[in-house]
């Protein structure tokens, strides 16, 4: 097992071996030891973005996108309208998310390299009454680029409006202060920078909008007011939860205090990202962000311009090596990108590029 | 590890060793070896009912309450009206599914302890030509009943109409076959009778009633038409699958087989249900369904009488001797609930009689 590959795609990750090992034991759902995981489980979760006196956790059961659906699915009124920040395919997805709830939108898209602005949206605010809520992904996984969260929600609480965060792809690693800055929702999930396995997501939902969400949703299984209701009440999560997943969610939970909590888990990651980048830049291979609004999360690369770079031969032989990379989500420029996260140093990270490099000279690629 | 209780509960349930080390490696989820897995997992799946020519096999994220509201959502056409046949809490829960969905719906109750029958089908199709859909609960695992599915199936197909089946609690254990039975959907999860862990459903979809659902689902996490066109062009799930489930459920299926398929597994739990019964009637303690409608799966059993008897004291003593119970789900009469599934034979069950009895001497219940 110790010989499988380091996934650096950003989520499923590598977890550590302690993080498996909790799933070992099979848990009874409805017993009081679990319902004490579970609780542990979202108190923690809510000390991270020190949430506990304004929202409630709402684990779900899936994947993260059940969980954004969910939120905007409980959260907006059926009478609301959503502006979407985009600047990527998880921005577009929010979208389509608002499309097929049959929720009113707007959207406004920059380019994928260029982050939304707090003006921006004072003045799409500004020229649009009827918004109700704004929703913006905080690192847009597509490319790796970093949206200036804070200044954005206060423009958005200075119009009086309501915010929804996806920080699928940098809770846990990039700070976020509950009482700093106002939200309705955040949403992330297990498997990304806490380093759980993948099977839920959950919800930081403002207790108040919670509260008056009742019957909002337009589905039973994803409705977060019912889910809180229920688990405020009798402990349990209303159906089946993965069990196993919310086990190794706990224990990569106490990894994660244990390292030294949000700043000792970003510390790590910056210099993930930085061993990248340097050692990428040293073959030859540009990353696509400016380094300004580049999240160490996940970082896209320029793919070589040789012909002999085919990104399928190149993604088995790094593979081969011991790495698993991801392909470019970009539709314009022809990229790779490579995840700085999950249970992985700058060693490992160094390892990476090292393994990229023999690639590279074993492919003959010399025009990068 | 080895000290943790048994799981006599419908899911979770006790998985074996085996399956559980299965979690143990972390998946690239856009990798071809994942690719590989869903895939050989889905083509085992169909295998079990016989389904391959007939029914794709959707996977989805979620507990198996989301893979039915995926299911319902996606095949009901938004001017379709389904009959949803109840004898217990799940039935309900469909009905609940429906209404939040804004499908028009019907219901048809009996009592708890009543099967739905064929004819009662029958009558209530000939007498709302509006019908489109029924939904039926196979094993209605509030009580453990079974309700004659090949029988309504005929009936159904011979109005021309279409039918949902939850097959949560008996898929695997008890025979379906998609040869024999017309079905539109039959729904069931990866931590019931195949012996995987909680985390994922699957929806064996009528391939042309797929084929014609595209724009039905009222939600994009839960559309299963999409999911499965995206399935059919990548091998990937559309959105982050659940690995280490996913990886856990395959592997219990080669146990599975490894076993001797369905008649293996319906004969084990069989004998577990034949040892379960006969060693709490010799405790004086009566089961709620008569022998001809109990299904192998869980066994409802009245509570005794005797006021020293208190279920949260009996279950806790129950626990500390290894064998986690299940309260009943009844609003009339006070039961309790032992399932039969799970990685447990008969010496297993034995030993959970025999802890229930040490259970009542202790308590001093005499008056079951
Ligand atoms: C920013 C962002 N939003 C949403 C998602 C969707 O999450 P999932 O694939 O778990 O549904 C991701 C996944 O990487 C993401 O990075
Ligand atoms: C018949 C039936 N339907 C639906 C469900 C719901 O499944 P879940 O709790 O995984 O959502 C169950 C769970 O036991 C069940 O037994």
């Amino acid at each position: 097992m110790s010989n499988a590959p380091v996934l650096l795609t950003p989520g499923p990750l590598t977890t550590s071996a302690r993080t498996r090992q909790a799933m070992m034991l099979d848990w009874g759902s409805w017993d009081r030891d679990f319902n004490q995981l579970t609780a542990s489980l979202c108190e923690q979760l809510l000390a991270i973005v020190n949430g506990a006196d304004s929202h409630h956790c709402v684990p779900l059961q899936g994947s993260g996108t059940f969980a954004v659906e969910a939120a905007i699915g409980t959260l907006v009124p059926r009478d609301g309208k959503v502006l979407v920040l985009i600047n990527g395919a998880y921005g577009q997805r929010l979208a389509k998310i608002c499309k097929v709830l049959g929720r009113a939108y707007s959207t406004f898209e920059t380019a994928e390299d260029q982050p939304t602005t707090a003006a921006d949206v004072d003045r799409l605010l500004g020229a649009d009454r009827s918004i109700t809520h704004v929703a913006l992904i905080h690192c847009e996984t597509s490319t790796g680029i970093l949206n200036p969260l804070l200044e954005i929600a206060q423009v958005i609480a200075h119009h009086g409006k309501r915010l929804i965060i996806d920080a699928m792809s940098s809770f846990g690693a990039l700070p976020i202060d509950a009482r700093e800055v106002p939200f309705d929702a955040l949403i992330a999930a297990s498997g990304k920078c806490l380093e759980g396995v993948p099977g839920m997501g959950f919800v930081f939902a403002h207790k108040q909008s919670l509260a008056a969400a009742e019957g909002n949703s337009p589905s039973l299984a994803m409705d977060l007011q019912d889910q809180h209701a229920y688990m405020a009440k009798t402990g349990q999560w209303r159906f089946t939860p993965p069990t196993h997943v919310v086990a190794a969610l706990h224990e990569a939970l106490l990894q994660y205090n244990e390292e030294g909590g949000l700043p000792a888990r970003h510390q790590r990651y910056a210099a993930n990202c930085k061993t990248l980048l340097e050692g990428m830049a040293a073959l030859g291979l540009r990353s696509f962000l400016p380094a300004a609004i580049q999240a160490p999360i996940i970082v896209t690369f320029h793919a070589p311009n040789d012909p002999r770079y085919q990104f399928k031969d190149f993604y088995e032989r790094v593979k081969a090596k011991g790495f698993i990379l991801y392909p470019g989500k970009l539709t314009q420029v022809e990229t790779f990108r490579v995840g700085c996260i999950g249970c992985v140093g700058p060693d490992g990270m160094q390892a990476a590029v090292d393994a990229v490099a023999d690639v590279l000279r074993e492919m003959e690629v010399l025009d990068i």
